[in-house]
């Protein structure tokens, strides 16, 4: 079970790939991302993941790439690897070029990627629940592309790793609430699902999008609203979706208890159904 | 007159300068950067720009880095250099490290430059003004750490140049002028001065600070002072401050006639001002 990188059609070990200091990826943030997670050996929707990719390129009007070429890439490298719970990352920049802000003229993407076993959340965090602060939404208006303009992610994750809480919930300065650093907020309030609408400020998760799925097939209501700090805390149940936090409860809110306190009913059945369709 | 590279204490071609694919500034923008310029052989306001790059990196709680180990590279590499008129770019990320948004334990800083000869600004365009459009401002809340959070400012600058202007203003959606995307921007207004005051949405520019300096000097009113559109479109001058812009005419702004249209005399004298204080 090899840890690999790729780099623009070439496969290494992490620790020896390079790209140049250039790169527009890191001069300016000009890069796009994803993130896959794969079962016992099968990639979890790939596909999906794969549409993302190339709507955030084309978001960015990056050259046209080919959609097949990056799939078959990504399976080689996955299958390299033989690692059954794998973690896949991919970065695609916009090239690398002498330092100016517009579009280069002849700059070629780099595409890279890493591969590495799932780093598992701790099981007593899933049968506890995780705790979380809110933080102001100080982050740029194009939150629905998945680009590494992550600073902002970063710093508000270890303000929340400093209070002793596992993640920070953007909350903007009127009071809405956002999502989590690096995944999508839910909340229940008498057996309805509520989460934040797909607009420019949030990223459309690809997990978000199977949990209102499977809600659909388990006839549990949804409500795609905004909604406020307040209704965070007097919500039911709370939990966040994404690729490695899959379905995880958050029983406390800066230092308030959500509900009971405890790892809610609806939250409990949307993890179970989640890891089943997952294969897990 | 050679271009070079510097990566952590090794100077080389710019070409062969590469950083690990892990380096936080490539996945997570998690990097600052500052731009000096020298005039004759001589590094222009050097100590202002180290000044802001530590506070950058303060800001964004990076380990601590000695300054004077710092100054020591730049000055080292600008001699290797021998380019009398030279821009220097510097570059600092938070360090390479397994993928994760919280920073790191063990990471040490990524310090990279370059050095190459400054495009100059088309002497036509210094003569007769530039043109720029407006654009929302969708950036990030600290804007005044330099940071390569600098997506935004690409697609704006992409979208001047797409509309055959020379940069782009970012605006508020209440109408507030902000700055363009790598310069500070004023007005002149019935012979004073009136710029945006230091907030964490604009960057501190250091030709903004030697301009405002120099009005000083000159006995030229200032008013640091929030304005909107409207007072752009109908004031008398504008013009954009910094490294390379230097004092820049703007003399149309989406299309409207600043003015006259033609480079106001307040524009003149500081920009001859400025010039004469770098020695050019």
């Amino acid at each position: 079970m090899p840890e690999l990188a790729y780099v623009n059609g070439n496969i290494m070990e992490i620790g020896s790939a390079v790209v140049p200091i250039e790169d527009r990826g890191y001069q300016f943030g000009d890069a796009v991302y994803e993130f896959i997670a794969s079962y016992n050996g099968k990639m979890f929707f790939m596909e999906e993941h794969l549409d993302r990719l190339m709507r955030s390129m084309q978001g960015l009007a990056f050259p046209p790439m080919d959609r097949g070429e990056i799939r078959n890439a990504v399976l080689t490298l996955f299958e390299k690897a033989q690692i059954p719970r794998a973690g896949l990352y991919i970065q695609i920049s916009r090239g690398v070029s002498v330092r100016n802000h517009p579009f280069p003229e002849a700059a070629r993407v780099q595409f890279i990627m890493t591969i590495r076993p799932v780093e598992e959340k701790p099981k007593a965090m899933r049968e506890k629940g995780a705790s979380a602060i809110t933080v102001e939404d100080i982050r740029w208006g194009r939150c629905d592309l998945k680009t590494v303009q992550l600073l902002p992610n970063v710093l508000a994750k270890q303000k929340a790793v400093e209070a002793g809480a596992f993640d920070a919930i953007f909350v903007t300065s009127e009071g809405i609430v956002r999502e989590a650093t690096s995944s999508n907020l839910v909340i229940v309030k008498n057996g309805t699902l509520v989460t934040h609408p797909l607009t420019p400020n949030i990223l459309p998760g690809i997990t978000r999008f199977v949990v209102l799925a499977l809600c659909k097939e388990l006839s549990i209501p949804v409500e795609e609203r905004f909604f406020t700090t307040d209704a965070l805390y007097g919500a039911d149940e709370a939990f966040l979706t994404g690729t490695v936090t899959e379905v995880l409860p958050i029983v406390t809110v800066d230092g308030k208890a959500i509900g009971d306190g405890l790892v809610g009913p609806v939250t409990r059945r949307l993890y179970a159904a989640l890891r089943q369709r997952a294969g897990a």
